[in-house]
């Protein structure tokens, strides 16, 4: 499946160091980071300069390579305890999202087998697998999602959940870019999300990218919209999803959702499993 | 009726000119303007260095009455025609502030009686009542919604409606002073208020000033605080109210106004006939 261009922004492994764009600069500079240190990596994590559950799942993965990587001891159990150790530096750094935590499950997995080489190149073909996984799943689920989405609509998203946010093509976002790419006529109304703005800053970067045409309004203005019949559909990605089908997401979806259902809209969750 | 120190800050009278702080520059600095030209009030009130619905309303009488108190010419019908300038350049300075409309009538019909320099005597009258009577609508209106707040409540709003918007007692935030003063324990959720920030940076403002507890939020936090059981009534402003009930104000009303039906939490509109 083609992956957009966008897709290798947030993060790529460059063999020993990973690379990604420095979110917090965006959308006024195109700043990339190369952490070859795990450290380096979590605290990406933690201050945002890479973010959105899958992309923030897949660096925490690299952080783990990384750390193993760099570990000197020529010992099995040493290694192990160390490897354990950069877990649970990794899974302190954000609270939020859940596919950090099957990340690093997997990660602890991949470590159970071999010898101390062996351990290390597992890590990395793991965590090369997370982000492959990650991306193909994103790709496929923005082409299934397309399908929903009508030529001509305006559709609202909140937060930032595009390729930035997964490191593939995308959640919510991914959704509309690839309606577009069918040569569908879409509109995308992009919320603020403060106080950290990621609409603002983010989303609309990424639909200026993608070509895809966009407005900028405040949380306040979704329900005008809303209300004026404006708005075809609301998708939004999803931080964590319960076993019932309830999500947790950003601050405001929320609000989204009971003014869709005010207004008889149909609100849209896109999420890989 | 004590009003708050507060409320000469909006605008005041000095004779031959009007003295109001610059809103553009709160909360950071409190600047004054001095204004003795209808032409630099009218850009004041399109450049919000005062807003708020009532505050305008006095702000365009006083216009009107410095407009009238620098004409030179000592024919009535000339005058006259002058004055109905002054008034068409005033009311077209903000679409949205019905209070400017009415405040204008009445200084129309203010202008009507008398020679030049009754007509200007009368005009200065009555800006000055119209500013009194407007001040002491908001404090009246504060005392009686003051009622409806319960000790130990937590009062989400929007915008800015205190003294700051009105020249008195305010209007939602007056009834949420009021209620502070009548020795009852409130603590106030003030959402940002979004593009302009008149929550951020008024509200807390004049919050700060009148000595009551509150806490800023995004609009996004608003819909999570209510359905955490954490809001125990919405109260507001409005720009205007039609004969049937409805009101207009800032955008961002309804989607609180839904979201406090949603989670059953009263929604109160505080504002002068």
């Amino acid at each position: 499946m083609t992956q957009p261009e966008l897709n290798s922004l947030p993060i790529e492994w460059l063999g020993d160091r990973v690379r990604m764009i420095d979110q917090t600069r965006l959308p006024l500079e195109e700043v990339f980071l190369e952490l070859d240190d795990y450290r380096d990596v979590a605290s990406a994590i933690k201050e945002l300069n890479i973010r959105g559950a899958p992309a923030i799942g897949i660096a925490g993965a690299y952080a783990v390579a990384l750390g193993a990587l760099k570990m000197a001891t020529g010992e099995r159990g040493a290694l192990l305890k160390e490897i354990n150790a950069v877990i649970d530096a990794i899974a302190a750094t954000r609270p939020t999202a859940r596919n950090l935590f099957f990340a690093l499950e997997r990660m602890r997995r991949a470590a159970a087998g071999g010898d101390v080489p062996q351990i290390k190149q597992a890590l990395v073909r793991e965590a090369i697998a997370i982000h492959d996984e990650e991306a193909d799943a994103t790709c496929h689920l923005s082409q299934f999602g397309a399908g929903l989405i009508k030529d001509g609509w305006t559709v609202l998203t909140h937060c930032n959940t595009g390729p930035l946010a997964t490191s593939g093509c995308g959640t919510a976002l991914g959704v509309v870019i690839a309606a577009h790419r069918q040569g569908k006529k879409v509109n995308v109304l992009v919320d603020e999300t403060r106080p950290l703005l990621q609409g603002a800053r983010l989303t609309t970067w990424e639909l200026k990218k993608a070509g895809v045409p966009g407005t900028l309004i405040t949380v306040s203005m979704a329900g005008y919209f809303m209300k004026l019949g404006k708005v075809h559909c609301v998708i939004t990605g999803a931080d964590r999803i319960a076993a019932n089908g309830d999500t947790a997401n950003k601050i405001g979806t929320y609000t989204l959702a009971v003014l869709a259902r005010e207004n008889g809209i149909p609100f849209y969750i896109a999420a890989p499993t």
